[in-house]
Parts: C-alpha cells; structure tokens; sequence
C-alpha cells in the first residue's frame, strides 16, 4: 500500500520534505506525495509579489516580504552542506545576499534534490483539512484558483508548511483612526522608496521593526521613529532613527508616547508581529500557538499530539514544519522535513505516545528559561542536534551556535555595518570575501547586480574593523 | 414547527430583512432568526474602519468605505418613506449628506423597525455553508471571532446578504512590481489627505475612479489621472484632473499609456472594480456573477434556482440580497428582504419552478440591451416595481427614475457640483434645502459638523445655477 501524503505549502519547509522524499525514494514504505501551494510559484515568503491585501484570486497575499530585503543573518548559518552557495554560483558569495540571491539558491537546491517545479500544485489553496478517526485519513479539500474549482481528495499524512509570518497581528491604538497618512502592518511593507522623506513611525521592537526601520533609513526616509512596548531594541541607531516608549494617542498627524514625548508623522508602519493562523484546518487538528521555540501538541516541534482540550491525536499521522521562533531556517525547516519523511516512511520510529507527550510538555516548560538570546540560541541548537540523532543525519548542522551569538554581538556593535562582517563556512572552513560597497550603500537588490558586484577575497588584513569571522 | 432562517451579514440588507421579519411576526409562518456579521457592529459597508488587508482576526476586511465619502446620490432615491430623514434628523437636510449622517440615519430605521444591535451576533465569521437534500437543512459553520471557536447550527433557510463590494479585483500591469511608490486598490482607500500634493494614477472609469478622484482633488493631490480601458467617464473635469487611456507599462515612477503619453507619478490606485466572491458558499448553492442588473440562478435577483450546470436547487430555501448592480439601493434591499420574508413565511407564494426559471432567463437577455444608463435605470425601476406588485407594498418606491436620469444629467454638467443640487422628497413634496458651503469646500464629513452647518431652505431663487429639483 502506498502511503498518500499531502504537503500543505511549497515554500523552503515544503520543498525540502518533498526534496527528501525524493531522496529516500528507494529506502522504507513506498509514498505518493502531492503538494499544493496557493501563489504563483514555489517559494513561501520568498517568493516576491507587489501585491498586498487580497490577491487576484480574492485569496490573503502570503507575501510578507520587501524590495531591496538583504539577509539579516549569515548565510553561513542557513548553508546545505550537501548543496553550498560555493556549489551553487560557483564562487564565494559575501554572507548577507540579498533576497533574489537567497531565492536563487533555494531554487538550486531543489534541483539539486530532484525537484521540479511541476511537481507542485501552484495556484491551488488548501481550503479545509478534517480527521476520519474511523478511516484513519484525512480529507483535504482544495480550490484550483485559476479554474476556481474546489475538489476534495483523500490522504494518509498531512504537512502542514503554510508558514507563520503571513497573517499579521494587527493591535489598535487611541484615534488611529484619525492618522492622515498611511497606516500599514509590515505584511503590508513593500518598497521603502514609497516613504523617502517621510517621517516614520514604527510600533514594534523586533525584527520587523529594526529591518524596516533599516530600509527606510537607507532610502532616506526623513525620520524613523521605533515605538516599544516591553523594552527598546537598543542598537547604537543612526541620527535619523530613534526609540521611543509605546504609542498611546494619535490625532491627525500628532503621535503621543508613554513618556510624554510628541512628534508628527506622515506613515505608521505596525511592526507587530504575526499570528500562527490556520483557518484550513479542522479546530481539533488546528495548531494554536505563538512564536516560541518549542511548541504545544507537537513532538520534536513536528508530529502532531493532540494533548490539549478538544484535539483530535490522529495517531501521529498528521506534521507541521517550521512552526518555532527561529534562528535556524533553512536546514531546520529541511532536516524537520527529513525527520517528518523518515518517520512516515517508517525509517525512523517515535518513542511512545506517553513519552512523546512528556517530551512536549519539558519543551513548553524549557520556554520559561529562555530569556536570552544566548539561551535562545542554545535552545534551538539542541533541537537541531536531535533531529539529527533521530534522523541520523551525518552532518551537525546545530554547529553555527557560536556564530549567532557573534551575530547578535555583531548587530549591538555596529547595527549599520553587521552585515559586513565575514563569516566561515562550517563545512570548508573558508572565510566569506566582502564586498567593496557597504550593505548601507547597496540600493539594487538584483542577483545579476549582485553577483556583478566587486569584492575582495577575506584575508587577515580585512580583520580589524569591517570583517568578522567566529 | 418554527422556520429557522439564518442571515449572512448585517449591512443595509441583512438588517432591513430582520426588520421585516419582526414587523411581520404575526403574519404567516413563525420564524426563528439568527444574523450572523463578522465585522464590530450593523452597518456593512457604512461600519468605516481604518484597517485594510486582514483585520485583527486574520479575516479580510469588509471595508472598502474612505473617510470624506459624500453620498454621490440623491439621498431622496435611498430614503424610507416609512421613515425619513425629517422624522430621523427632525428638520430637512441637503441631498448628499456624509456617511456618518447616512450610517446614523440607518440606525435610526433599524430602531424604527424593532430590531437591536443584540438582534446580531456580532464577531461571527460564517465559514461554510451546505445544504442537505435528505434533510433538506443547510449546515451554518460559524466561527466566534473573539473566543476562536467555531460551530455549525443548522437552519431551514439562509440568506446571503454579504455584500459585493468587498473582494478587489485586482489586475496587474507590465512593470508595476517596480513602481516606487505605492499600489493600492479602491478597497484599501481610506484617506484622501495621504496624497495631498501627490501625483496620483487611478486605473478604471467609474463609481470608485471618478469619487477618488474628486477626493484626492479636493484634499489637494498634485495630479490626478484617470485611465481606461473602455472608455472615458467624459467629465468635465477640473484642470488638475484628466482621463488617458489604458496604462501599458511601469518603470520606477514612470508611466506608459496606450496613446504614447508618459507621466510619472508617486501613487497608482487601482479602481478596477470588484467580484461577486462567497467561498463560504458550498460551490453548488454559491452565486458566481458578475456586476450586472439581472442575475443568473436568481428569480427577483433574490430566490436561488440553480439553473447552472452543477448547481444545487435547494427547491427555493436560500436568497441572496442585493447583488445585483445598483442604481437603488437602501429601498431596493429592503424590497428584496421584505420579497424574502413574505416567500419565507408563506405570505406571498412564487410561481412554479419552471415559470421561475423561464424568468430568470428573460432577465439575462434583457441585460444585453441596458446599454445606456437611462435603459439600466428604467430596467431596476421596472425591477422595483415587480417587488412591489409581489409584496404588496403599498408605496412605488421605483418612482425616482427620473431623479436618477437627472442626477446623470447634472454630473455630465459639473462633476465638481452635482452633489450641491437639491431634490424633491418623493413621499412628502418638500424639497431638500442647499448647503451654503458646497461639496468641494466640505472638508470634515461629521455628524456634528454636517448637521451644525447652515443651509437655506429651498426657493426658486435658487434654481438657477446651483439648485436642482427634478
């Protein structure tokens, strides 16, 4: 009997299950494997649209991402061992590319893997997943956008890779509804040049905000201002950008702050975060949960135990990738991918439930100790090394620990220039060259301008100042 | 045994229905009555809010309403004769009154009509809707906003007043992912004052391209251009604005046309309309049209006959309301949920199936030959008139013909000043007074402010020129 999975999602998590898939073709319990993805393309948030709101389907844009959007962390740190950036252009690329660069590289792997475009659903959203606790299968139902038709089809295993930065968590604030400029979530955000010379205000103190802030900076936004709520970022900010405490008023174009600071604005940008949202699926499969690193109801924070109130188990046959807060990315989202394959193929079997579920809940209690980024970051290195264990994968991919907390240190010393730095590849031990031309000064996001672009190779002579190698 | 009816959305339509359904209760059958509404309160689209994309639910946004919107009709040709704005405001007012003073007024009928906010379960998503032959009862899931829970209840009727104006259609241009300023459509549109002093595209010539584009002049943007497709509105447009055929291209700020003209601009608003979208719908009782006067698988553009192929019957126990296009409005959605309740309660019986059918499909033929507007307004007036013979209503409330006929008259004359025109109350003979500010110096679009304004009632010194009565 063939097992028949459904991946929800072809973005890095989907595309690397299918990839592994693929790979172990010939190894455990023969799979059929159908993936659907509601954009144009392969690609999750990479996958670049101008769109924003409603898509021409009248389907949620996925899209989250921005123009002129340059890796916030190493790629070193996101690197596939068995497919490199080396491999794939063919020459050393600086460790912050930007998102063509990052998308490009995705596009290789999978090839690399033996995946096809065509081995993808596109343009076929996943409208509803229920349990059948007696036939032990899942019925999934899906419209095809272009023909909008909506069809129903049978599976033994759900994947759910539909990612969690797509549904924005919108807060409101005193007469927000008076603001005469623009007000819009970072969903929203996608072209800085849109704001130069305009006063900007963010609410928000995490990656949205200090990344946003960053673009509009660069493209000469006339003042940036971060408004936080629990604790400021506090990187060492450029002139034209400042922190401020949370935002209580708004009249007309006039914002006032907790500490009684007040300053006019002509855009509002809410950096607040996201929520994990998936409508699609029945309340009893349906994974609630907000951005932490080890999650509820799921073991190894990917096969689903249903061990709160009102969950449907489904016996372990039902996963969700890519789920956490994240350091790791991509080779989390590939090696969670391997795990959910391995098991489902029956390579690789789970303990019992009940230690599953133990296991579930010294994660969620774990969380409660994570209060930096130190620990954070050790936190998900650990997890990485036991999906390694279980999967017996040959390469320690949990290893680039140390350069996320340099990263962190990088980002306090210089927040304008730590994408400059040089970082060593874990696996050929070379040093990353650096470009001649600054990030802060790289207005073309383009992968042919990039890689047209000068650089010099990393030698000792780049160490004091401008590079960095942990 | 009680009819259990379910209503789809609280706007104009769903709630005149449950006001006819309480001014009715003692007549026909008993009836049960659920409203479900997922936005904040009644109101539809008069319920503004400043949020676009995905509310703070994660449920796209029902707003396509903007700040300063005037009614660009005669409030004459919307008015209740069982209760109008004299008995609601207690003095006559001028004939374009603001959204708040309309969104006020049609409070004030639904207080006039027994029903109460708690009448409407507020916050309630419906997600799906099915229908049961055996059982002959539809399934209602519903999904609790605030609590995120989700039930189904079953009921023995439904109508679907959900409104169409709320899912862009949104086309794309070559080259628009480059443009550098910002791409909205009408639907996320909520404040002219943002593009004061902006160049401003707007793609599409009709209601939203023509009423934005009066917006954005009258709050002062630089430039306002207006592109079609089909043909131009013709307006005689102030000098700040002009119509140009399609856009062909987009590069940066730069800006294509099919006649060779280049313009560059720093906003491009797409007012390119809206679809006919209900995915709660089970496919086969789901509406699939376009803007048009006369629907398919509708008889009186209300009572679903599936007709199509693959569609559902429902043997007559689902309505939809107010989807059609639209000349009348508020009295023509209260024609169709009084039409609604009567065929529910056994008050007023429809012919047979196939009668209905054969109607249905005269009124799609009709459609072809509404090329003008005075054939469209002639051809919902004649629509009106049938609702009336139906029901039995004892007023014509399709009488204002005319009044729309000269309203088109007075925009082609001057687009800038049709909405300072008065007009002669239908029921009561009065002619509505004029504002002695006209609508382009009308900056603030309050309750307090419109109703604190002064006007002259109207004489016939004030026929010539400024005033209007047909």
């Amino acid at each position: 009997m063939v097992i028949r999975v459904c991946i929800v999602g072809a973005g890095p998590s989907g595309m690397a299950t299918l990839g592994m898939f693929k790979k172990m073709k010939d190894q455990g319990e023969p799979v059929e494997v159908t993936v659907y993805e509601k954009q144009n393309a392969p690609g999750g948030l990479w996958n670049l649209t101008w769109r924003t709101g409603l898509d021409e389907y009248g389907e949620p844009v996925h899209c989250s991402m921005y123009r002129d959007l340059f890796s916030n962390g190493p790629k070193e740190a996101l690197e596939f061992p068995e497919y490199t950036f080396m491999d794939h252009f063919g020459k050393e690329i600086p460790s912050c590319p930007p998102r063509p660069v990052l998308y490009d590289y995705l596009k290789g792997y999978w090839k690399f893997l033996g995946v096809e475009e065509s081995d993808v659903h596109i343009k076929h959203s996943v409208k509803n997943v229920k349990y059948d606790e007696a036939r032990k299968t899942f019925t999934v139902s899906v419209k095809n956008l272009v023909k909008s038709e909506e069809y129903s089809q049978e599976f033994d295993r759900v994947i759910v890779a539909a990612g969690h930065f797509s549904t924005p968590h919108v807060p409101t604030f005193n007469g927000i509804e008076t603001f005469d400029g623009r007000v819009l979530h970072a969903h929203d955000f996608r072209n800085a040049r849109e704001f130069t010379g305009k006063r900007c205000l963010l609410i928000g103190a995490s990656y949205s905000a200090e990344d946003i802030g960053l673009q509009l900076y660069k493209f000469g936004a006339a003042q940036v201002t971060m408004s936080w709520r629990t604790k400021p970022m506090g990187f060492a900010w450029p002139d034209a950008m400042k922190e401020v405490p949370l935002l209580t008023k708004v009249s007309s174009k006039t914002c006032y702050f907790k500490n009684g600071h007040v300053e006019d604005f002509d855009a509002i940008i809410l950096c607040t975060g996201y929520q994990h949202n998936f409508p699609f699926m029945a309340p009893e499969i349906r994974l609630q949960a907000t951005n932490i690193f080890n999650l509820p109801n799921l073991y190894r924070n990917t096969q689903w135990y249903g061990t709160s109130p009102g969950t449907n188990d489904t016996d372990g046959r039902l996963f969700y990738l890519g789920m956490t807060d994240q350091f790791y990315t991509y080779t989390m989202f590939m090696m969670q991918g391997l795990w959910a394959a391995q098991v489902i193929k029956g390579i690789h079997s789970v303990p019992s439930r009940e230690k599953c579920v133990a296991n579930i809940a010294k994660g969620l209690k774990e969380n409660e100790f994570l209060t930096t980024y130190n620990k954070q970051i050790d936190n998900q290195a650990e997890f990485m090394e036991r999906l390694r264990e279980d999967t017996k994968h040959p390469v320690c991919l949990g290893g680039c620990a140390d350069m996320f907390k340099g990263w962190e240190q990088d980002k306090h010393e210089d927040i304008l220039t730590y994408r400059d730095k040089t970082h060593k590849n874990l696996f050929t031990g070379i040093v990353s060259p650096v470009l001649t031309k600054p990030w802060v000064k790289l207005m073309d996001d383009s992968l042919e301008n990039y890689l047209g672009l000068e650089y010099v190779e990393y030698t000792e002579k780049h160490t004091n100042g401008h590079t960095n190698s942990h």
